[in-house]
Protein backbone atom coordinates (compact mmCIF):
# COMPACT_ATOMS: atom_id res chain seq x y z
CA UNK A 1 0.00 0.00 0.00
CA UNK A 2 1.18 3.27 -0.91
CA UNK A 3 1.66 5.85 1.74
CA UNK A 4 -1.45 8.51 1.54
CA UNK A 5 1.33 11.12 2.08
CA UNK A 6 2.69 10.73 -1.19
CA UNK A 7 -0.62 11.23 -3.19
CA UNK A 8 -0.23 14.18 -5.47
CA UNK A 9 -2.94 15.81 -7.71
CA UNK A 10 -2.16 16.42 -11.13
CA UNK A 11 -4.09 19.41 -12.19
CA UNK A 12 -5.25 17.74 -15.70
CA UNK A 13 -7.11 14.60 -13.76
CA UNK A 14 -10.23 17.82 -13.08
CA UNK A 15 -8.89 20.50 -15.92
CA UNK A 16 -12.34 20.92 -17.11
CA UNK A 17 -13.89 21.69 -13.78
CA UNK A 18 -11.70 23.42 -11.79
CA UNK A 19 -8.70 26.42 -12.52
CA UNK A 20 -6.07 26.43 -10.64
CA UNK A 21 -7.05 28.10 -7.42
CA UNK A 22 -10.03 25.73 -6.78
CA UNK A 23 -7.47 22.39 -7.51
CA UNK A 24 -5.76 23.76 -4.50
CA UNK A 25 -8.53 24.36 -2.70
CA UNK A 26 -9.53 20.90 -3.88
CA UNK A 27 -6.39 19.01 -2.01
CA UNK A 28 -6.66 20.82 1.03
CA UNK A 29 -10.31 20.19 1.62
CA UNK A 30 -9.30 16.44 0.39
CA UNK A 31 -6.05 16.31 2.70
CA UNK A 32 -3.83 15.80 -0.40
CA UNK A 33 -0.29 17.25 0.66
CA UNK A 34 0.85 17.69 -3.14
CA UNK A 35 0.11 18.93 -6.70
CA UNK A 36 1.39 18.83 -10.10
CA UNK A 37 -0.01 21.75 -12.19
CA UNK A 38 0.32 22.24 -15.56
CA UNK A 39 1.89 25.13 -16.96
CA UNK A 40 -1.23 26.61 -18.83
CA UNK A 41 -3.24 26.16 -15.54
CA UNK A 42 -0.46 28.25 -14.10
CA UNK A 43 -1.08 30.87 -16.53
CA UNK A 44 -4.57 31.37 -16.48
CA UNK A 45 -4.05 31.87 -12.89
CA UNK A 46 -1.19 33.85 -12.44
CA UNK A 47 2.64 32.80 -11.17
CA UNK A 48 3.12 35.24 -8.05
CA UNK A 49 -0.39 34.15 -6.88
CA UNK A 50 -0.17 30.50 -7.40
CA UNK A 51 3.12 30.30 -5.59
CA UNK A 52 1.09 32.18 -2.78
CA UNK A 53 -1.78 30.44 -2.78
CA UNK A 54 0.14 27.15 -3.06
CA UNK A 55 2.64 28.20 -0.27
CA UNK A 56 -0.56 29.38 2.13
CA UNK A 57 -2.11 26.49 1.54
CA UNK A 58 1.21 24.04 2.34
CA UNK A 59 0.90 22.02 -0.62
CA UNK A 60 4.39 21.03 -2.53
CA UNK A 61 4.62 21.04 -5.88
CA UNK A 62 5.61 17.49 -7.55
CA UNK A 63 6.37 18.63 -10.89
CA UNK A 64 5.79 20.98 -13.55
CA UNK A 65 3.81 19.77 -16.37
CA UNK A 66 5.28 20.18 -19.17
CA UNK A 67 8.51 21.30 -21.03
CA UNK A 68 9.69 19.88 -24.28
CA UNK A 69 7.61 20.08 -27.58
CA UNK A 70 11.17 20.42 -29.61
CA UNK A 71 9.72 19.03 -32.28
CA UNK A 72 7.22 21.44 -33.57
CA UNK A 73 8.08 24.50 -34.54
CA UNK A 74 11.31 26.49 -34.66
CA UNK A 75 13.89 24.80 -32.21
CA UNK A 76 14.79 28.28 -31.28
CA UNK A 77 11.45 29.18 -29.84
CA UNK A 78 11.05 25.87 -27.82
CA UNK A 79 14.32 26.74 -26.39
CA UNK A 80 13.38 29.95 -25.38
CA UNK A 81 9.72 28.41 -24.11
CA UNK A 82 11.16 25.67 -22.31
CA UNK A 83 13.88 28.25 -20.51
CA UNK A 84 10.95 30.21 -19.24
CA UNK A 85 9.13 26.80 -18.27
CA UNK A 86 12.06 26.31 -16.23
CA UNK A 87 11.82 29.57 -14.27
CA UNK A 88 8.08 28.64 -13.43
CA UNK A 89 9.50 25.40 -11.97
CA UNK A 90 12.20 27.22 -10.01
CA UNK A 91 9.24 30.00 -8.55
CA UNK A 92 6.53 27.36 -7.91
CA UNK A 93 9.32 25.06 -6.13
CA UNK A 94 8.76 21.91 -7.63
CA UNK A 95 10.70 19.28 -7.60
CA UNK A 96 11.32 18.52 -11.31
CA UNK A 97 9.76 20.16 -14.45
CA UNK A 98 8.19 17.30 -16.15
CA UNK A 99 9.57 16.87 -20.19
CA UNK A 100 7.30 15.93 -22.75
CA UNK A 101 9.56 15.82 -26.28
CA UNK A 102 7.20 16.05 -28.94
CA UNK A 103 6.60 14.06 -31.90
CA UNK A 104 7.65 13.88 -35.88
CA UNK A 105 7.47 17.40 -37.01
CA UNK A 106 4.89 17.84 -39.50
CA UNK A 107 5.16 15.97 -42.89
CA UNK A 108 8.26 14.37 -41.47
CA UNK A 109 9.18 10.47 -41.62
CA UNK A 110 12.60 10.66 -39.96
CA UNK A 111 12.26 9.77 -36.61
CA UNK A 112 15.75 9.72 -36.14
CA UNK A 113 16.18 12.87 -36.57
CA UNK A 114 13.51 13.75 -34.71
CA UNK A 115 14.97 12.14 -31.62
CA UNK A 116 18.02 14.20 -32.60
CA UNK A 117 16.36 17.05 -32.17
CA UNK A 118 14.93 16.47 -29.05
CA UNK A 119 18.56 15.80 -27.42
CA UNK A 120 19.71 19.29 -28.44
CA UNK A 121 17.01 21.21 -27.33
CA UNK A 122 17.26 19.26 -23.98
CA UNK A 123 21.18 20.20 -23.89
CA UNK A 124 20.75 23.85 -25.17
CA UNK A 125 18.38 24.35 -22.06
CA UNK A 126 20.38 22.30 -19.62
CA UNK A 127 22.88 24.91 -18.12
CA UNK A 128 19.68 27.10 -17.52
CA UNK A 129 17.82 24.48 -15.45
CA UNK A 130 21.05 23.69 -13.54
CA UNK A 131 21.85 26.91 -12.59
CA UNK A 132 18.20 27.13 -11.21
CA UNK A 133 18.17 23.97 -9.75
CA UNK A 134 15.41 22.80 -11.64
CA UNK A 135 15.93 19.06 -12.40
CA UNK A 136 14.28 18.05 -16.12
CA UNK A 137 12.23 14.56 -15.59
CA UNK A 138 12.20 13.15 -19.37
CA UNK A 139 8.79 11.32 -19.74
CA UNK A 140 8.76 8.26 -22.21
CA UNK A 141 4.93 8.48 -23.63
CA UNK A 142 3.23 5.65 -24.83
CA UNK A 143 4.38 3.80 -28.24
CA UNK A 144 0.84 5.33 -29.89
CA UNK A 145 2.04 8.81 -29.09
CA UNK A 146 5.07 8.71 -31.34
CA UNK A 147 3.81 10.11 -34.19
CA UNK A 148 2.30 13.63 -32.75
CA UNK A 149 3.49 13.51 -29.29
CA UNK A 150 6.45 11.54 -28.13
CA UNK A 151 9.33 10.32 -29.93
CA UNK A 152 10.55 9.20 -26.96
CA UNK A 153 8.52 5.94 -26.23
CA UNK A 154 10.51 3.77 -23.74
CA UNK A 155 12.39 4.04 -20.80
CA UNK A 156 15.35 2.23 -21.97
CA UNK A 157 15.61 5.20 -24.73
CA UNK A 158 14.77 7.61 -21.68
CA UNK A 159 17.76 6.78 -19.75
CA UNK A 160 19.68 6.23 -22.66
CA UNK A 161 19.18 9.95 -23.33
CA UNK A 162 20.38 10.66 -19.23
CA UNK A 163 23.11 9.07 -19.61
CA UNK A 164 24.11 11.22 -22.78
CA UNK A 165 22.76 14.68 -20.87
CA UNK A 166 24.84 14.11 -17.46
CA UNK A 167 23.98 15.80 -14.27
CA UNK A 168 20.54 17.64 -13.98
CA UNK A 169 18.04 14.70 -16.09
CA UNK A 170 16.26 12.02 -14.96
CA UNK A 171 13.53 10.09 -15.70
CA UNK A 172 9.25 10.39 -15.34
CA UNK A 173 7.63 6.86 -14.76
CA UNK A 174 4.12 7.29 -15.70
CA UNK A 175 2.15 3.64 -15.38
CA UNK A 176 -0.15 4.66 -18.41
CA UNK A 177 3.13 4.84 -20.64
CA UNK A 178 5.24 2.21 -19.73
CA UNK A 179 3.18 -0.90 -17.80
CA UNK A 180 3.37 -3.25 -20.96
CA UNK A 181 6.98 -2.86 -21.76
CA UNK A 182 8.95 -6.35 -21.71
CA UNK A 183 11.90 -4.36 -20.64
CA UNK A 184 10.11 -2.30 -17.54
CA UNK A 185 11.54 -4.14 -14.62
CA UNK A 186 14.74 -4.43 -16.06
CA UNK A 187 14.89 -0.54 -17.21
CA UNK A 188 13.17 0.18 -13.61
CA UNK A 189 16.66 -1.44 -12.31
CA UNK A 190 18.59 0.61 -14.14
CA UNK A 191 16.62 3.80 -13.51
CA UNK A 192 18.48 3.22 -9.74
CA UNK A 193 18.35 7.14 -8.60
CA UNK A 194 17.25 8.53 -11.34
CA UNK A 195 13.40 8.95 -11.19
CA UNK A 196 12.39 12.10 -10.37
CA UNK A 197 8.66 11.69 -11.26
CA UNK A 198 5.81 8.78 -10.66
CA UNK A 199 2.63 9.36 -11.99
CA UNK A 200 -0.51 6.87 -12.02
CA UNK A 201 -3.93 6.36 -14.03
CA UNK A 202 -4.92 2.99 -15.69
CA UNK A 203 -5.05 1.33 -19.42
CA UNK A 204 -9.05 0.72 -19.75
CA UNK A 205 -9.37 -2.66 -21.63
CA UNK A 206 -11.85 -1.47 -23.91
CA UNK A 207 -9.65 2.37 -24.92
CA UNK A 208 -11.72 3.91 -27.14
CA UNK A 209 -9.26 7.52 -27.44
CA UNK A 210 -5.68 7.48 -27.55
CA UNK A 211 -5.44 10.27 -25.49
CA UNK A 212 -8.23 10.94 -23.40
CA UNK A 213 -9.75 7.57 -21.97
CA UNK A 214 -7.30 7.18 -19.42
CA UNK A 215 -8.54 4.89 -16.42
CA UNK A 216 -8.84 5.52 -13.01
CA UNK A 217 -6.26 3.13 -10.94
CA UNK A 218 -8.21 -0.35 -10.41
CA UNK A 219 -10.41 0.17 -13.22
CA UNK A 220 -8.11 -1.12 -16.04
CA UNK A 221 -5.16 -4.22 -16.23
CA UNK A 222 -2.52 -2.73 -14.47
CA UNK A 223 -0.83 -3.98 -11.63
CA UNK A 224 -0.03 -0.49 -10.05
CA UNK A 225 1.02 -2.42 -6.59
CA UNK A 226 3.32 -4.38 -8.43
CA UNK A 227 4.68 -1.41 -10.65
CA UNK A 228 5.17 0.88 -7.36
CA UNK A 229 7.05 -1.68 -6.05
CA UNK A 230 9.48 -1.54 -8.21
CA UNK A 231 10.08 2.44 -8.59
CA UNK A 232 10.36 2.05 -4.65
CA UNK A 233 12.92 -0.18 -4.96
CA UNK A 234 14.56 1.87 -7.51
CA UNK A 235 14.91 4.20 -5.01
CA UNK A 236 12.43 6.82 -5.80
CA UNK A 237 10.59 7.89 -1.92
CA UNK A 238 8.93 11.47 -3.69
CA UNK A 239 5.28 12.06 -4.63
CA UNK A 240 2.95 10.03 -6.60
CA UNK A 241 0.56 11.91 -9.00
CA UNK A 242 -2.50 10.89 -10.26
CA UNK A 243 -2.72 12.23 -13.67
CA UNK A 244 -6.08 11.19 -15.30
CA UNK A 245 -6.75 12.82 -18.78
CA UNK A 246 -10.37 11.07 -19.61
CA UNK A 247 -13.51 12.38 -20.70
CA UNK A 248 -15.35 10.08 -18.89
CA UNK A 249 -14.14 11.75 -15.43
CA UNK A 250 -14.17 15.18 -16.86
CA UNK A 251 -17.85 14.71 -17.12
CA UNK A 252 -18.22 13.75 -12.74
CA UNK A 253 -17.99 16.20 -10.08
CA UNK A 254 -14.01 16.90 -8.90
CA UNK A 255 -14.70 16.46 -5.37
CA UNK A 256 -16.27 13.02 -6.31
CA UNK A 257 -13.63 12.75 -8.69
CA UNK A 258 -10.89 13.77 -5.19
CA UNK A 259 -12.67 11.38 -3.15
CA UNK A 260 -12.53 8.20 -5.48
CA UNK A 261 -8.73 9.34 -6.65
CA UNK A 262 -7.37 8.87 -3.20
CA UNK A 263 -9.42 5.74 -1.90
CA UNK A 264 -8.22 3.85 -5.37
CA UNK A 265 -4.91 5.29 -4.20
CA UNK A 266 -4.97 3.36 -1.23
CA UNK A 267 -6.33 0.60 -2.53
CA UNK A 268 -4.51 -0.01 -5.73
CA UNK A 269 -1.13 1.65 -5.46
CA UNK B 1 11.41 0.42 -54.86
CA UNK B 2 10.29 -2.72 -53.43
CA UNK B 3 9.86 -5.62 -56.18
CA UNK B 4 6.16 -5.73 -57.65
CA UNK B 5 6.51 -9.39 -57.80
CA UNK B 6 6.31 -9.23 -53.89
CA UNK B 7 3.08 -8.00 -53.58
CA UNK B 8 0.44 -9.75 -51.62
CA UNK B 9 -2.88 -8.95 -50.62
CA UNK B 10 -4.05 -9.89 -46.80
CA UNK B 11 -7.84 -10.61 -47.19
CA UNK B 12 -8.65 -7.84 -44.66
CA UNK B 13 -7.81 -5.22 -46.40
CA UNK B 14 -10.88 -5.87 -48.47
CA UNK B 15 -12.69 -8.15 -46.03
CA UNK B 16 -16.17 -6.10 -45.75
CA UNK B 17 -16.85 -6.18 -49.53
CA UNK B 18 -14.98 -9.31 -51.15
CA UNK B 19 -15.15 -13.13 -49.77
CA UNK B 20 -11.76 -15.56 -50.01
CA UNK B 21 -13.01 -16.30 -54.21
CA UNK B 22 -13.41 -12.68 -55.23
CA UNK B 23 -9.90 -11.60 -53.25
CA UNK B 24 -8.63 -14.40 -55.36
CA UNK B 25 -10.36 -13.28 -58.14
CA UNK B 26 -8.86 -9.64 -57.85
CA UNK B 27 -5.63 -10.58 -57.68
CA UNK B 28 -5.39 -12.46 -60.72
CA UNK B 29 -6.99 -8.81 -62.46
CA UNK B 30 -4.66 -6.65 -60.61
CA UNK B 31 -1.58 -8.78 -61.39
CA UNK B 32 -0.37 -9.85 -57.62
CA UNK B 33 0.83 -12.82 -57.38
CA UNK B 34 0.18 -13.58 -53.63
CA UNK B 35 -2.54 -13.71 -51.20
CA UNK B 36 -2.98 -13.67 -47.42
CA UNK B 37 -6.21 -14.97 -46.18
CA UNK B 38 -7.59 -15.05 -43.04
CA UNK B 39 -8.85 -18.55 -41.84
CA UNK B 40 -12.33 -17.05 -41.38
CA UNK B 41 -12.19 -16.27 -44.82
CA UNK B 42 -10.93 -19.33 -45.70
CA UNK B 43 -13.25 -21.33 -43.57
CA UNK B 44 -16.26 -19.46 -45.05
CA UNK B 45 -15.15 -20.16 -48.70
CA UNK B 46 -14.46 -24.00 -47.58
CA UNK B 47 -10.85 -25.06 -47.51
CA UNK B 48 -10.69 -27.32 -50.11
CA UNK B 49 -12.28 -25.22 -52.79
CA UNK B 50 -9.81 -22.38 -51.32
CA UNK B 51 -6.58 -25.12 -52.65
CA UNK B 52 -8.00 -25.58 -55.85
CA UNK B 53 -9.00 -21.82 -56.51
CA UNK B 54 -5.71 -20.32 -55.15
CA UNK B 55 -3.70 -23.18 -57.85
CA UNK B 56 -5.91 -22.34 -60.42
CA UNK B 57 -5.40 -18.62 -59.96
CA UNK B 58 -1.51 -19.71 -59.41
CA UNK B 59 -1.49 -17.76 -56.70
CA UNK B 60 0.90 -18.20 -53.23
CA UNK B 61 -0.13 -18.10 -50.16
CA UNK B 62 2.48 -15.34 -47.90
CA UNK B 63 1.13 -16.55 -44.97
CA UNK B 64 -2.00 -17.79 -43.08
CA UNK B 65 -3.71 -15.69 -40.34
CA UNK B 66 -3.81 -16.54 -37.68
CA UNK B 67 -3.02 -18.82 -35.64
CA UNK B 68 -2.23 -18.06 -31.17
CA UNK B 69 -4.61 -16.09 -29.17
CA UNK B 70 -3.72 -18.32 -26.40
CA UNK B 71 -5.03 -16.57 -23.26
CA UNK B 72 -8.57 -16.00 -24.32
CA UNK B 73 -10.20 -19.26 -23.35
CA UNK B 74 -8.79 -22.39 -21.96
CA UNK B 75 -5.48 -22.91 -23.22
CA UNK B 76 -6.03 -26.72 -24.32
CA UNK B 77 -8.86 -25.45 -26.82
CA UNK B 78 -6.22 -23.08 -28.19
CA UNK B 79 -3.61 -25.78 -28.85
CA UNK B 80 -6.27 -28.02 -30.72
CA UNK B 81 -7.23 -24.56 -33.05
CA UNK B 82 -4.22 -23.60 -33.17
CA UNK B 83 -3.36 -27.33 -34.43
CA UNK B 84 -6.18 -27.14 -36.93
CA UNK B 85 -4.45 -23.92 -38.29
CA UNK B 86 -1.26 -25.53 -38.47
CA UNK B 87 -3.21 -27.92 -40.89
CA UNK B 88 -5.21 -25.47 -43.20
CA UNK B 89 -1.71 -23.41 -43.42
CA UNK B 90 -0.28 -26.76 -44.61
CA UNK B 91 -3.01 -27.64 -47.22
CA UNK B 92 -3.28 -23.84 -48.67
CA UNK B 93 1.13 -24.21 -49.07
CA UNK B 94 0.72 -21.53 -46.64
CA UNK B 95 4.87 -19.59 -46.38
CA UNK B 96 4.28 -19.46 -42.92
CA UNK B 97 0.95 -19.53 -39.66
CA UNK B 98 0.82 -15.81 -38.82
CA UNK B 99 0.52 -16.14 -34.59
CA UNK B 100 -1.40 -13.38 -32.57
CA UNK B 101 -0.55 -14.16 -29.05
CA UNK B 102 -3.33 -12.73 -27.39
CA UNK B 103 -3.69 -10.15 -24.81
CA UNK B 104 -4.03 -10.30 -20.69
CA UNK B 105 -7.06 -13.10 -19.88
CA UNK B 106 -10.24 -10.83 -18.53
CA UNK B 107 -9.96 -9.67 -15.37
CA UNK B 108 -6.03 -9.80 -14.96
CA UNK B 109 -3.13 -8.15 -14.38
CA UNK B 110 -0.67 -10.44 -14.01
CA UNK B 111 1.81 -9.89 -17.48
CA UNK B 112 4.36 -12.07 -16.87
CA UNK B 113 1.54 -15.10 -16.20
CA UNK B 114 0.26 -14.30 -19.74
CA UNK B 115 3.25 -13.91 -21.49
CA UNK B 116 4.18 -17.53 -19.98
CA UNK B 117 0.98 -19.25 -21.01
CA UNK B 118 1.81 -18.03 -24.86
CA UNK B 119 4.83 -19.35 -24.38
CA UNK B 120 3.32 -22.89 -22.94
CA UNK B 121 0.84 -23.09 -25.74
CA UNK B 122 3.53 -22.05 -28.52
CA UNK B 123 5.69 -25.31 -27.42
CA UNK B 124 2.97 -27.16 -27.22
CA UNK B 125 2.13 -27.29 -31.09
CA UNK B 126 5.72 -26.75 -32.12
CA UNK B 127 6.01 -30.45 -32.52
CA UNK B 128 2.82 -30.57 -34.94
CA UNK B 129 4.72 -27.74 -37.12
CA UNK B 130 7.11 -28.80 -37.67
CA UNK B 131 6.19 -32.35 -38.86
CA UNK B 132 3.49 -30.46 -41.13
CA UNK B 133 6.14 -28.02 -42.22
CA UNK B 134 4.59 -24.93 -41.13
CA UNK B 135 6.84 -22.23 -39.80
CA UNK B 136 5.40 -20.26 -37.17
CA UNK B 137 5.52 -16.50 -37.42
CA UNK B 138 5.35 -14.47 -34.36
CA UNK B 139 4.08 -11.40 -34.59
CA UNK B 140 4.83 -8.47 -32.21
CA UNK B 141 1.61 -6.00 -32.09
CA UNK B 142 1.91 -2.46 -31.00
CA UNK B 143 1.72 -1.98 -27.17
CA UNK B 144 -1.65 -0.50 -27.47
CA UNK B 145 -2.93 -3.55 -28.52
CA UNK B 146 -0.84 -5.40 -25.08
CA UNK B 147 -4.20 -5.81 -22.52
CA UNK B 148 -6.70 -7.29 -25.22
CA UNK B 149 -4.47 -8.52 -28.62
CA UNK B 150 -1.18 -9.43 -27.78
CA UNK B 151 1.18 -9.14 -24.54
CA UNK B 152 3.97 -9.85 -27.73
CA UNK B 153 4.86 -6.22 -28.53
CA UNK B 154 8.69 -5.92 -29.60
CA UNK B 155 10.38 -7.67 -32.08
CA UNK B 156 13.16 -8.15 -29.68
CA UNK B 157 10.72 -9.99 -27.35
CA UNK B 158 9.48 -12.09 -30.13
CA UNK B 159 13.41 -13.08 -30.72
CA UNK B 160 13.86 -13.84 -27.65
CA UNK B 161 10.74 -15.90 -27.69
CA UNK B 162 12.30 -17.56 -31.22
CA UNK B 163 15.33 -18.23 -28.78
CA UNK B 164 13.71 -20.42 -26.46
CA UNK B 165 11.79 -22.37 -28.42
CA UNK B 166 14.05 -23.09 -31.06
CA UNK B 167 13.63 -24.33 -34.84
CA UNK B 168 10.72 -24.06 -36.81
CA UNK B 169 9.62 -20.79 -35.45
CA UNK B 170 10.49 -16.85 -36.71
CA UNK B 171 9.22 -13.41 -36.48
CA UNK B 172 6.60 -11.45 -38.60
CA UNK B 173 7.17 -7.76 -38.92
CA UNK B 174 4.24 -5.78 -39.61
CA UNK B 175 5.58 -1.97 -39.95
CA UNK B 176 2.47 -0.52 -38.41
CA UNK B 177 3.58 -2.42 -34.84
CA UNK B 178 7.43 -1.70 -35.23
CA UNK B 179 7.65 1.72 -36.59
CA UNK B 180 8.56 3.75 -33.21
CA UNK B 181 10.78 1.20 -31.86
CA UNK B 182 14.30 2.60 -30.56
CA UNK B 183 15.94 -0.87 -30.86
CA UNK B 184 14.27 -1.47 -34.36
CA UNK B 185 17.31 -1.52 -36.40
CA UNK B 186 19.05 -3.58 -33.70
CA UNK B 187 16.21 -5.81 -33.50
CA UNK B 188 15.91 -6.60 -37.36
CA UNK B 189 19.71 -7.02 -37.31
CA UNK B 190 19.73 -9.49 -34.98
CA UNK B 191 16.69 -11.41 -36.76
CA UNK B 192 18.70 -12.48 -39.69
CA UNK B 193 17.42 -15.24 -41.20
CA UNK B 194 14.41 -15.51 -38.82
CA UNK B 195 11.63 -13.11 -40.59
CA UNK B 196 8.82 -15.41 -41.83
CA UNK B 197 6.77 -12.40 -42.91
CA UNK B 198 6.83 -8.58 -43.44
CA UNK B 199 3.45 -6.62 -43.26
CA UNK B 200 3.11 -3.44 -44.55
CA UNK B 201 0.62 -0.42 -43.90
CA UNK B 202 1.06 3.14 -42.71
CA UNK B 203 0.58 4.68 -38.90
CA UNK B 204 -1.58 7.63 -39.41
CA UNK B 205 -0.75 10.77 -37.71
CA UNK B 206 -4.36 11.61 -36.86
CA UNK B 207 -5.20 8.04 -35.74
CA UNK B 208 -8.56 8.03 -34.68
CA UNK B 209 -9.08 4.32 -33.29
CA UNK B 210 -6.97 1.45 -31.87
CA UNK B 211 -7.51 -0.87 -34.42
CA UNK B 212 -9.53 -0.13 -37.29
CA UNK B 213 -8.04 2.99 -38.65
CA UNK B 214 -4.57 1.90 -40.65
CA UNK B 215 -3.16 3.63 -43.11
CA UNK B 216 -2.30 3.51 -46.99
CA UNK B 217 1.50 3.43 -47.51
CA UNK B 218 2.26 6.86 -48.42
CA UNK B 219 -0.68 8.14 -45.95
CA UNK B 220 1.60 8.09 -42.99
CA UNK B 221 4.33 8.81 -41.29
CA UNK B 222 5.93 5.29 -41.45
CA UNK B 223 9.31 5.43 -43.68
CA UNK B 224 8.74 2.18 -45.43
CA UNK B 225 11.49 2.22 -48.25
CA UNK B 226 14.17 2.35 -45.01
CA UNK B 227 12.22 -0.15 -43.00
CA UNK B 228 12.13 -2.69 -46.63
CA UNK B 229 16.05 -1.68 -46.61
CA UNK B 230 16.24 -3.01 -43.07
CA UNK B 231 13.99 -6.38 -43.57
CA UNK B 232 15.80 -6.77 -46.82
CA UNK B 233 19.19 -6.55 -44.78
CA UNK B 234 17.90 -9.14 -42.46
CA UNK B 235 17.83 -11.68 -45.30
CA UNK B 236 13.98 -12.01 -45.76
CA UNK B 237 13.18 -11.81 -49.92
CA UNK B 238 9.54 -13.08 -49.46
CA UNK B 239 6.39 -11.41 -50.21
CA UNK B 240 4.88 -8.28 -48.63
CA UNK B 241 1.36 -8.14 -47.65
CA UNK B 242 -0.75 -5.27 -47.87
CA UNK B 243 -2.60 -5.40 -44.29
CA UNK B 244 -4.97 -2.10 -43.91
CA UNK B 245 -7.72 -2.65 -41.30
CA UNK B 246 -9.50 0.64 -41.87
CA UNK B 247 -12.85 1.49 -41.51
CA UNK B 248 -11.80 4.43 -44.20
CA UNK B 249 -10.99 1.53 -46.73
CA UNK B 250 -13.54 -0.88 -46.10
CA UNK B 251 -15.93 2.41 -47.61
CA UNK B 252 -13.83 2.20 -50.77
CA UNK B 253 -14.45 0.35 -53.63
CA UNK B 254 -12.14 -2.62 -53.48
CA UNK B 255 -11.01 -2.31 -57.13
CA UNK B 256 -9.96 0.97 -56.47
CA UNK B 257 -8.19 -0.36 -53.05
CA UNK B 258 -6.29 -2.98 -55.15
CA UNK B 259 -4.93 -0.44 -58.11
CA UNK B 260 -4.19 1.64 -55.18
CA UNK B 261 -1.96 -0.13 -52.87
CA UNK B 262 -0.22 -1.74 -55.85
CA UNK B 263 0.51 1.92 -56.90
CA UNK B 264 1.94 3.14 -53.32
CA UNK B 265 3.60 -0.50 -52.86
CA UNK B 266 6.15 0.72 -55.71
CA UNK B 267 5.98 4.38 -54.84
CA UNK B 268 6.49 4.00 -51.08
CA UNK B 269 7.77 0.67 -50.29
Amino acid sequence: MADPARLSLNTATVREAWDLGACIEGCARHGIGWIGPWRDAVAAYGLGRAVRHLRDAGLGVSGLCRGGWWTAGSLAEAIDDNRRAIDEAAALGARCLVVVNGGLPEGSRDLAAARARCLEGLAAVLDHARAAAVALALEPLHPMTCADRSVLVTLAQALAWCDTLGEGVGVAVDSYHVWWDPDLAASLARAQGRILAFHVCDWLRDTRDLVFDRGMMGDGVIDLARLRGLVDHAGYDGPIEVEILSRRWWGRDPDEVLATLKERFVACV
